[in-house]
């Protein structure tokens, strides 16, 4: 470089665009480098207006993001899941992400669908389970399938307590599973014991206190205005839940006492949600569901209203293809790690807790949670950039879930795969990390970026509509809901 | 213009520095000109670095925000006032701010004092209450003599239960009423039939369900750990405290449960503490005086230990002077109000609640809190650009109270009388407004800052310690305490 700078009469800086290998080399030798973080969009395209069928996109899009917006999001109790869920009868369990069966199921899955058969008590051991598991003995289908969503591994059985999260606005219902806690947990892969007999507590004792005390409250709990409230209280409504846990304990604690009338048991319930800062996930990720779901199946629309993973795979749905899956390799989550782990533990992304992105908050909203990096890595600048980065993608600005830090500026929602496309930008995630074998749970927590095959791939279907070389009902239709 | 932009030959721009008026003068012509916000340091000093007596101020004030930071706060139960209280025996009031008597009083100290005599059965009516309060029938005292503090008008008589809060680490305690709640409240200058009820109520149901939940929770309730929290989610703790009263109320939620026998009384508890956004106001203001008053006495320092408003004047009391107040005319609030309501209904400033400032969170903490701003008026960046201006004026940054928007900075913490005389920079305050009259109660919130002349006065005070001019006791001394 001094060669270069007595060429220009003076120090040159360099900037770099493109393999970030370059500019590291330069940079170990003290060389001032601007590295710039640019890949080529994947796919060279002008934006589609119109499918091949003569359906218009950009009026589909609105009316896709009309109804992700405009819709509400009441938890009015709970149920057991076979006697609310759509198909849950006999030997069913549901899983997070695409479809999958047991052969490509990861450790974590695995461990979780041991874990159900033993609470079912389909099964007497781990070994038992995993042999019936793994012999057709079980039938598997997704959550997204059935009208409900599950963190991480997503595992519902039958005799599982779940949220009812309503829509009055368009009519449907969305269900989720109850928060277990952290450590060894199901949803982490965790089957021993302990695991087994929380969720039997759970279904004996939590589920009948909280479904009593919601039931008794006139118009239920508006999830929607906590989401709103807990985005202006450093909370992103994924993967920190901190305010809306707080909130909903609030709304929820008068009406627990006065419909309890065990104070022992009350003080235990309310001790677990106190215990337990991410219990509102799974009132955060239903009331994504149910917000989503009806956007979908809008003729010519390029707006996702599924993003999923399954640990082996991601995938996302979008509306004007609304029964087909467009799948990917499931992405490398970059972490924290938990004290004795390591990236080698990490089990690939996985969980169906990319709902909250999908509706306009989680990853979108990370501008309102500049304390959450403590817990997934990066700065509060990086969070603020996270936001700022996804309304390139997005099709609209939310007039409810609203970001302090950026002047009360709406979220970013609805994303578009045109935009994605377009920009090369991927959504942006934030999630749990499981061990990667079966049994042992939560090794940390991280970022990454949605792997951008299953977008082009989703445009190019959308854009071939009315070709006959694609069908909205093709691969990874739901048969599961109706059967 | 046109004539001066003719001899530049371009447009030129104006820069006005100093009075506004000019400026705005100018504006309105349509001329291109920027505003400076700029006065003169009230005070030309070179920095006192030893008073006349030889006291190391540098020193002293290390020492000062060393207790200020390292100090406890933590809740252990609730007591009557005069129970706990040094020197609240016989007809005594005490209320917010410096030493007043009834003639100075302003409009809604006058109506709490009514108030406080109607809950105290000393008058049978607000008549008798005036009349009895105005001939000298009640003696009153600062709170602030009493390790006690009190938002707005501050009125604690010896019949309120107080929330008992302790600092382990240096062995004192302070004291604060519960809060009421919004509207017609007490402390706003309210004294209504309703108003007394309510007292009543709290008295009768409320303290004791608090205090035995408490009581039972083996090391309190670490308050502020709490505060730590709630600076994370969107709370400075003055003026916006829905995280706080969130987070108390799941931290005392299961206890409460364990010790209530009855269902209906536990959900009415556990409602009051919901609907009110403030209620850890009361818990975050004691923690803040348990925080400082070790630092109070300390020879040569700098440090303001107290702020505090009696809605006709504003005082404030410094580490190496302590028993002195240094007074000023209470400011007027620029400020939201509430429909109905404008700034000729506004009592000037009024309460204890800047005792908040004074330990590091509050207005210092601003830039925590950027949704504050549709309660207090502003926008987000004003909020950032509050808590930087105060690292100005502070002597350190603080190792628990933490800024996630400023890449988790420590809060400004420890007011130096030096620093504000020599930049011309008042503490930033932000508050709820009471209505001038008494009677009425809340009308709205807003921002100001402190009158520069008591830190001036102080900064004097100080530097001429050992000339015999001043005493460490001299007016404003607190005999309340000794009684």
């Amino acid at each position: 470089m001094t060669t270069v700078n007595a060429l220009f009469g003076k120090p040159v800086k360099v900037v770099n665009v493109g393999l970030s290998g370059f500019a590291e080399s330069l940079a170990s030798q003290g060389v001032d480098v601007i590295d710039v973080d640019f890949r080529p969009p994947p796919i060279a395209v002008s934006r589609l207006s119109r499918t091949r069928s003569g359906a218009d996109v950009e009026a589909a899009n609105r009316e896709a993001v009309r109804r992700i917006v405009s819709g509400q999001a009441v938890v009015t109790g709970l149920a057991l899941a076979r006697d609310v869920i759509p198909g849950m009868n006999g030997r069913i369990l549901l899983h997070a992400g695409p479809p999958i069966q047991w052969d490509r199921m990861c450790g974590p899955v695995r461990g979780a669908v041991m874990g159900a058969c033993l609470y079912e008590g389909w099964a007497g051991s781990p070994e038992e389970a995993e042999a019936l598991a793994s012999s057709g003995g079980v039938r598997f289908d997704p959550c997204h399938h059935h009208h409900t969503v599950g963190p991480m591994a997503g595992v519902v059985s039958p005799s599982m307590p779940v949220w009812i999260v309503e829509n009055p606005t368009f009519g449907n219902r969305a269900f989720c599973t109850m928060n277990e806690g952290l450590g060894k947990v199901l949803r982490f892969g965790a089957f021993s014991p302990e695991v087994v007999e929380r969720l039997r507590w759970m279904a004996d004792v939590l589920f009948p206190a909280l479904d009593r005390a919601i039931r008794a409250i006139p118009d239920g709990i508006d999830i929607k205005a906590l989401i709103a409230q807990a985005l202006y209280m450093g909370d992103e409504c994924h993967n920190r839940n901190k305010a809306g846990t707080s909130l909903f304990l609030r709304a929820v604690a008068p009406s627990l006492a006065r419909t309890s009338s065990n104070g022992d048991t009350l003080a235990r319930v309310l001790a677990l949600i106190d215990a337990n800062d991410h219990f509102f996930l799974n009132l955060s990720m239903p009331a994504a569901k149910v917000l989503t779901e009806p956007a979908e199946g809008i003729d010519g629309c390029t707006i996702v209203t599924t993003m999923a993973r399954n640990g082996t795979e991601f995938g996302i749905r979008v509306s004007g293809l609304p029964g087909r899956w467009f799948t990917a390799q499931a992405g490398e989550v970059e972490g924290l790690f938990f004290p004795g782990f390591s990236a080698a533990d990490a089990n690939r992304d996985l969980g169906d807790s990319t709902i909250t992105e999908t509706a306009g908050f989680g990853g979108m909203a990370m501008a309102c949670a500049p304390a959450i990096v403590k817990f997934v890595g990066g700065t509060p600048q990086d969070a603020i950039d996270a936001t700022l980065e996804m309304y390139d993608i997005c099709a609209a600005e939310h007039d409810t879930f609203l970001i302090p830090n950026l002047d009360f500026r709406g979220t970013p929602v609805g994303i578009d795969v045109r935009r994605v496309a377009e920009t090369g930008l991927s959504p942006r995630l934030n999630t749990g990390i499981a061990h990667k074998d079966p049994g042992i749970g939560q090794v940390g927590a991280g970022l990454l970026r949605a792997p951008m095959d299953c977008f082009a791939s989703a445009l190019r279907a959308i854009e071939a509509q009315g070709d006959g070389e694609s069908s909205p009902t093709g691969a990874g239709g739901h048969p599961g809901e109706e059967t």
